[in-house]
């Protein structure tokens, strides 16, 4: 078809680019990360991962305790959350170890750990380097080489010199090093850089989201994110997150908001399983549940479902690029889809980015038909037409985008009710009992902070619902589309809920506003009494003070009420 | 067991019949169906696919867009949910190509396909002629030469011509054909009756199912559903899914009604697996959610996870009757117990349906100690004695109907409730602000477009709210009985979920009497002032039209809620 | 570390006191149950297997219908649920039948329990006996040779027979029985202490849960419970099991709640492969859903994630105390930990139990801190430090105790609102429309049977909302902590749900106390008017009356309401 033949004339004109600039040492890596940097392409291993790392760690640039540091105190689990910042050496064992030390005590002192590593790659390098073309994990071999050029051009590894393992040592102390090292001054936890030392391309690769991530004017996203690489500034920069006294709860979303800081959440330790981190299930524990629910969207549509049914079949030993052609594999799996880019698999996965989860987002909608959000279609496109025809993969992602515009416009008519509430004051408990949440959270209709703060009638019940519409029940129906599990956005998740929420708002407002009426008329009748006893109050005032009022006063003195009225007529005539 | 014997017994007279009618050309095909296709049992292949055919694409008989065509819009997706009435040939490429030429040229553009073809029977038939009686796949070779028999009776293959294999252009163009195909004029998305060229039997069985699923007088099912056979019927002929504007929420549902029009939800393209279709997981994306949690039901019971657990060790590759004798299966999967009827296997899944998924539906409740219903229970027992006695198998499906009844009793009782408020004009905004919603859904108390169409205060929530307990939490507490996942129709579905719409209606219910009760009081106080000023009201009649009137009414003019109250009067006086 | 060490030196204490008591005929069954059978550690099997069997058929100590037996009725399924209380040979056949037949005739009968049981040890013993030393399952060898030992010291095996098989006759009517059975008068369903009499080391560690959970003082749990050596018990103890006539309903929970009675709920017939019930789904069915989902938190964790996409590489046929060490496991499965105490498995399970699955229970959380949760938290370090640093585990469990805490601080605090409006008669229709509950369910504040039974305004919404946040949300919080799943206590579970409730029941509560304050204003103009035309009431007093009647009462007399608000002030003043 025509735009394949397009697609395929890039393709062409990138591999053309690609063998002009052959000089690139990465050359996965995005031109747009070499320029962050200000380095050259051909910049020597040693330059990228400095490069690399001084950005990785400058918490100007995204590390560390974020913006409102001030509001909030790590807890023990932290120092394994955010290693950079908060890891300290252990305060025992007294013992200096050695390299093989390490292993000998920990055979005992936690013996799954080593049982883990002896199965990795780490513990079997000479057999590596053993390997037969034949073997699906040949590919290692070429890697394992690559490996030892990085570790040579930062002086790790001597010119003739071959790695022999990676011990515990290597990550947890210094790679390649001879010395003995003091558990109670030389341990650390590994984070990305030190995980890039060696696997240099992979880091570079992750770091480059930054930078692809390039939101045109007048989206709510800052320039790349959402990505793995920023997401622990992701979760740090949340006003709730960091203000909530509630710490271990807090701390649960940092459990997942960690790929920034360390590999190990997707390569768990110590068998770091290369197998294992290709298969869907690794990214299920974080990328599942009430407001980003793609595993379970997946999961539930034939493309999981037949992974499932099949994939024991396949052989997952292969290189992520060659799962189709020689690992057997028949249907998309989340790297096969999201690692990949205009045909090649890299650890950034945020290329194809265009509706980034959230819809309500400001600027996302509107953004969805521009060029820039066109362009990242066609690269799905390219993506799709490994198993569908062209017209089926343009269909279908037109189909997801009004799927999804539709239900954000359900949301959208729905939320102007609650927020005309909001700016009548008739949420409950509004003008009386509302306190505000603690800093950095700021005060205001239907914020984040709702989700996870709550005092009295802050936030009042409709307006958590209609935030909860916008939050969680949308971006569900939107992964249900983007992951074809009609289930996801039609009865189960998505629309059903968005109706429900919907009819339970609209019978909550013609009740509030009933009420108020009410309240009018026995003010009126009240009025009329004190009118025919004393006199003394003008009926059409009374009425409008009485009406802004709100629900909720019980306990307050009706001055209150009147007040707040007056405050608010105030403002309108000024 | 006197009934086990009793039930043997049958079995022997049924397979007595089969031997009698040996003359049938596909023994499996239920007599309703030659019957309701006026045709002989010795009827030639060709014959019988013609009728069959004949059947299927008549759209007084359930083909194509129904009824409600007339309101909705197909979209680009829809020729691939409905390929008969809205597959078109692609407008590119240009390339006119032979059998070969799919093949080379589809590896580069779709190469997922290929590879997937290439893994199928499709594309192995010589392997098939060689497999040898040890093969679990042996039984495909007989299935083979059935196949060739049906070719060479519709004058597609000669008579000492081998099918030589079966590629994208037998499917997509014309099957065997020799011919080149262009793509502009000649492509087809193969429907159910193009795979039942080949498939003859299987077809035949799947049509089966309008035939065999003949409702007593009384039920608010249509004859032959519901099925797969008449699943996209089912779909089409439901006033909101023609109706709603958001034609990508509407055509989410026609996502798994697609049976009736292709064979490739069961049997995913282009491997065509049969081990796979086999499988539980197989019937998931569909069978799943909000309102027939078959999925979750079975997945989450012991028959589930023991599957689950042991399914590794079981041959998949064994023909389904052979499953449990040959292929080692020790627990039951969906095809296990669906797809079986009184000892045997074949593609009618609808032969012992006895509720039918939705135990409100007019008469089914009634009808499940029927003769009818009783029968079609014995054969469950046949089905259950596979691995439990006659008594447990009695045991635990009386079980299963009484547990059922009591949800539905649960639901009947609240059901009233609501009905009465709604009887009585008190449901939210029911008399001021409940639009009618656009055609052919059609306005009345607890719709079934109120799941998925709403506007103001159509539906009330206390109204979608049981419709809900309708809906869905019955069907799920009765799929929790009927896959023996207590969970499922104890505590978190059923059961519970029943009790806790119960306790928030009656509550609702008692607060919307006792505003009622509070507005009459008003009401009262009001006139009376009136009366003590004016005296221009009788105090009865005040009363009543503004207790009629109901909430929500807000932003209205009194006169609209006595007008309400006034025409319901009426009504009852007439 | 310094603590580890000092586990490790406990540990050899414990071993060096096996070696003591190395005339101990079952050294893995802990001390406590001994004592409380008051027999010595060197009893014989014989004895062994008597004192725990006169303990486990006694009615005072746990076993049959229970306190509440005069209420309930059983149903057909209940013989298979308990069967020493409710199983009764069956009617039919006449048949007398012998080892040989049972096998020959169900053969047709039942076939899949035949092919089962042919898979399973019991139809291989010859197999196991001659298994080398290399196979994983060699140690059923020394298995079956103890349960020789078992049977000799019950007379049930000569001194030098070998045990053939274990075949159907066995179980289900007499064990190693040369005789001929009676279908209709010798069959049995094999009850723990049938499977217990060859499996007695299983049969006692089971047992033993009811001795070691010995909760101390002030912990609104009795003895040996929760645990499933008394989880039929815990079930019929259940008033609302007891007194909700929907029977169907009620034994949705027995089924699960059988493990007191039968094993197979772990080891499924007729197989019953060690290997299955080792895997995590084996507990699943079970321990999963709205109340106890420790299934969904783990399935979705990194730990069961790992298990699900690496377990298949793993051999799960060696015994479980090897499963990490030779067969290749490198992340936990339910046993793997809760089996497991102190380095030793046994079918023990409640011996690290803290906080048992229910944090509103009285006095747990107190008792958090206590010596005895303490030693029980060191337990969980030794387990968890197979894998983790012990710094790391015990940050763990203290992140885990903290989270917990804030979950039901925040329950508490919405608890005391919602106990304020019943205190306060203020719950909708609380003085008006309340039936009790029949017999032996009590009326009362906030009761469990709420949660399955219900009648008008028992209860009322907010009292079954606030008792949802701490007998489901509450749990399902704890649960994602104890099972390291984010969503499980962070947003999609646990917290994010709390929040939720919380707001809507403050919400509520403010818009009961309006009503009230409406109601008052309403009452004072009645009285006003009513004092302008009859002064006969004093205002101050028929306020209160009012004010104190509650809502619902729409249908009733005001002299009800006026009642109610009367006795309450009695009661007050007395």
């Amino acid at each position: 078809m025509v735009v394949k033949l397009w697609l395929r004339m890039i393709l062409f004109a990138c591999s053309a680019l690609f063998v002009a600039m052959a000089h690139a040492t990465f050359p996965s890596v995005p031109s747009e990360t070499y320029k962050a940097l200000n380095i050259d392409k051909s910049a020597s291993p040693k330059e990228l991962h400095e490069a690399l790392t001084k950005r990785y760690l400058d918490p100007a640039q995204g590390a560390g305790k974020g913006s409102h540091a001030q509001y909030w105190e790590p807890i023990p689990m932290s120092m394994y959350f955010d290693p950079t910042t908060f890891y300290k050496s252990p305060t025992s064992p007294d013992e200096i170890a050695g390299r093989n030390d390490c292993v000998e005590c920990h055979t005992d002192e936690s013996p799954v750990w080593v049982n883990a590593w002896k199965k990795s790659t780490h513990a079997n390098l000479s057999k590596i380097r053993k390997l037969s073309p034949k073997d699906p994990k040949f590919y290692k071999k070429a890697k394992l080489e690559a490996v030892e050029k990085n570790l040579r051009s930062m002086g790790r590894l001597g010119a003739n010199e071959k790695l022999k393992e990676v011990g515990c040592i290597d990550c947890h102390v210094d790679i390649n090093t001879k010395k003995k090292a003091d558990h109670k001054a030389d341990m650390r936890m590994p984070t990305a850089e030190v995980c890039g030392t060696c696997h240099l391309q992979e880091f570079a690769e992750r770091e480059s989201e930054r930078d692809t991530l390039n939101w045109p004017e007048g989206i709510g996203w800052p320039k790349g994110r959402p990505s793995h690489a920023l997401d622990y500034k992701a979760n740090v920069e949340v006003s709730v997150y960091a203000g909530m006294p509630q710490r271990e709860i807090a701390e649960g979303c940092t459990m997942c908001h960690v790929n920034q800081n360390t590999c190990d959440h997707c390569h768990t330790r110590h068998e770091f399983s290369a197998a294992e981190s290709r298969k869907p299930e690794a990214c299920a524990t974080c990328h599942s549940g009430i407001d980003h629910n793609d595993w379970e969207a997946y999961s539930m549509s034939k493309h999981g479902k037949i992974v499932s049914m099949m994939g024991d079949k396949w052989n997952w030993d292969v290189q992520l690029k060659d799962a189709y052609s020689k690992g057997g594999q028949t249907a998309p799996t989340c790297a096969g889809c999201h690692f990949e880019y205009d045909g090649k698999f890299t650890h950034n996965v945020v290329r194809k980015v265009r509706w980034a989860n959230y819809p309500v987002v400001p600027g996302i909608a509107a953004n969805i038909t521009s060029d820039w959000a066109e362009g990242r279609k066609d690269s799905w496109v390219t993506t799709c037409t490994n198993c569908h025809s062209e017209r089926f993969a343009r269909s279908y992602l037109e189909f997801m985008d009004k799927g999804t515009l539709h239900m954000l416009a359900k949301y959208q008519e729905v939320n102007r009710i609650v927020k005309g509430l909001y700016d009548d004051k008739l949420l409950t408990g509004q003008t009386t009992n509302r306190p505000d949440p603690p800093p950095p959270m700021k005060a205001g209709y239907s914020q984040f902070f709702q989700l996870y703060w709550s005092k009295n009638n802050n936030p009042s019940s409709l307006e958590l619902k209609v935030l909860e519409m916008g939050e969680n029940d949308l971006p569900k129906g939107h992964k249900g589309l983007a992951h074809v599990n009609p289930g996801g956005w039609t009865y189960t998740e998505g629309w059903g809920p968005l109706n429900r929420a919907y009819v339970e708002i609209m019978d909550e407002n013609s009740k509030l506003r009933h009420e108020m009426e009410l309240q009018n008329r026995i003010a009126k009748l009240e009025k009329k009494r004190s009118g025919l006893f004393g006199g003394l109050l003008d009926a059409d005032s009374t009425e409008e003070k009485i009406s802004l009022g709100g629900l909720g006063g019980g306990m307050l003195l009706a001055g209150t009420i009147a007040l707040a009225g007056w405050r608010r007529r105030e403002k309108r005539e000024s």
